[in-house]
């Protein structure tokens, strides 16, 4: 066994997350695009393009580098990249060996890509803001954003959303409702451009079970491969879902609390407003992760007696994402108990 | 120059931050032993022993194995451990290398390391609560867990605590007092038990000035060596002594404000009750980061005009442990502007 705190995947319940989510966009009729950032491993990636996802969804061209080496041959960077000389030769190599898109959010944007990218076959999508208030234009500006793309040269496969304001108590729905409302003004703007949107692509984990998947034809969820205490706690996915979980030892009962040495710097820092604490124990789900710092997670168990000091204690990361990229291997477990190391590719590749 | 986002360190700054604490501490008569989970990096390490530190504390056993393979001596493994045979085995190993410490905080915890490790000349400091209220046995318990430490065989050297309660508005002062108080009554009950504690080691970078240099006989604040917006907001370091910022493109004009690549996965998701946002504009030091996910920080400039799609902006993360822990590389800048990079070769290194 690793040494604690280590990330430990359940294998049995990532096949059944990945597949549950595949058969109901096949069911709907809807392209799948997961969101790698959130596992930054391509044993899972090929899971989840073996249940039938037509490609990757990524954040940087750092990710799409790695996973395109690894055998990946469509992808999507998600993101509004502001190219330079540079990133723009990386994502013309790429292109070599796989069907490469990428996001544009303005006018500048658009041309900028265009001027470095115009003549590499590469593909783009325009981001609008669909309430999350983040990044992506205005649903009624993505006719002129796409018109700039496909006049420098761009191909232009279509528009984009995350509806990541379904990030909050009872917003499940109605983000759905936003992203549907939003998309389809974009799409109606591009088409006024006489740009014919091939693509509508949005989805959520949070929201993923109500979007419009009569408008939507490709859905991009990441974390529904693992769950985390935010879907936990936002009633998205059930603990009994949650499939990746970081195990801890109980190092101190100080002040009558679990001291563990699953800190900040294995489960991330996160801490959304409507969160209870920085993390959920599944064997303990009354219990709550009341102090966390780098190496020390303080849990309070109420009147439950504590674990013995030196015993194990699992423990559910609030932002499975950033837990993830903070280590170097994930351990998955099979149904032997046998642990194999997958290791995360990925992680760091910011840029 | 590399890719944003990345991590960048003002040199000039950083041996200011360095050779200011050592002569403070210097001219106090106190030791110094830098916490290193800050850098994580031999050569911040190097100059902070050649400015006078006595040795390294560290929160891990990796850690104390990654500084001890690249020359450092002494180590003190400022955490309550609870070792097992493969991390006593590793300790074991270190001390043919180097003068190796560890924290314990229970009766328990000393008794498994003595049983361990009671024949391996490892030195133990009884870890005492002084209001933090995360580890640490209560200061009027240091004497019965010394004397279980000194029955099993380990060499007592003496009482720590870690005064977090000094990341709060107005508790630089206050929480070093507490720091005192506790220490006197730690030390006290260690002698009543006929053990004298020739190390008594306390120290936080927000209560650092305040610490009380007459009982302390030691000093290990971590930050100090760079700052971060936690510092700045709480009053313990001035913007212009930070030397650690984040290098960012502005990525996207969304909604008027500023959005760089500069997200929870290069700066970190930390933001403490106090905070005012995610991280702060040393050039813009009435911005706010108001949202923050994994590649996007959204920047509230107010009236300023927003700088150029494309331009570079520097942000400070509020918490630089995490930011720093989240690259593989920090990126030193000589008076030339000549970028130098560094390993980070604790990176990771949970356990």
């Amino acid at each position: 066994m690793p040494a604690t705190p280590y990330l430990r995947v359940d294998l049995a319940r990532l096949r059944a997350n990945i597949g549950r989510t595949a058969e109901r966009a096949a069911a709907a009729g809807v392209a799948l695009r997961p969101h790698v950032k959130t596992h930054k491993t391509i044993e899972i990636a090929r899971l989840q393009l073996a249940a039938g996802a037509v490609g990757i969804s990524v954040a940087t061209v750092g990710e799409a580098e790695t996973f395109v080496r690894q055998g990946v041959s469509d992808v999507f960077v998600a993101y509004p990249l502001w190219l330079d000389d540079r990133s723009a030769g990386r994502l013309r190599d790429l292109t070599a060996d796989a069907t490469v898109a990428i996001g544009v959010d303005s006018v500048g944007g658009a041309a900028n890509a265009g001027r470095l990218l115009g003549d590499a076959g590469l593909e783009v999508l325009v981001e609008v803001d669909c309430g999350h208030h983040r990044s992506g234009v205005r649903p009624d500006e993505a006719g002129v954003v796409a018109s700039t793309a496909q006049r420098t040269g761009l191909r232009v496969r279509g528009v984009f959303t995350f509806p990541g304001h379904s990030y909050a108590p009872d917003a499940l729905v109605s983000s759905a409702a936003d992203e549907s409302a939003a998309l389809r003004v974009a799409a109606d703007a591009m088409r006024r451009a006489a740009i014919e949107p091939r693509v509508v692509s949005g989805g959520s984990t949070p929201s993923l079970a109500h979007s419009d998947t009569h408008l939507l034809t490709e859905l991009r969820p990441g974390v529904y491969v693992f769950g985390d205490a935010q879907q936990w706690e936002l009633g998205a996915m059930a603990p009994e879902q949650i499939a990746l979980t970081c195990r801890a030892t109980v190092v101190s009962h100080a002040g009558g609390r679990l001291v563990l040495d699953s800190g900040s710097k294995v489960l991330g820092a996160d801490r959304a407003a409507y969160a209870t604490g920085f993390g959920r124990l599944p064997d303990h789900p009354d219990a709550r992760v009341v102090m966390l710092s780098e190496h020390h997670a303080v849990v309070d168990l109420g009147d439950t007696p504590l674990p013995s000091l030196g015993s194990q204690v699992d423990v559910v990361p609030n932002h499975v994402c950033n837990a993830v990229n903070l280590v170097d291997t994930l351990y998955a477990e099979e149904a032997s108990g046998e642990l194999r190391p997958w290791p995360v590719t990925a992680r760091g590749l910011n840029s």
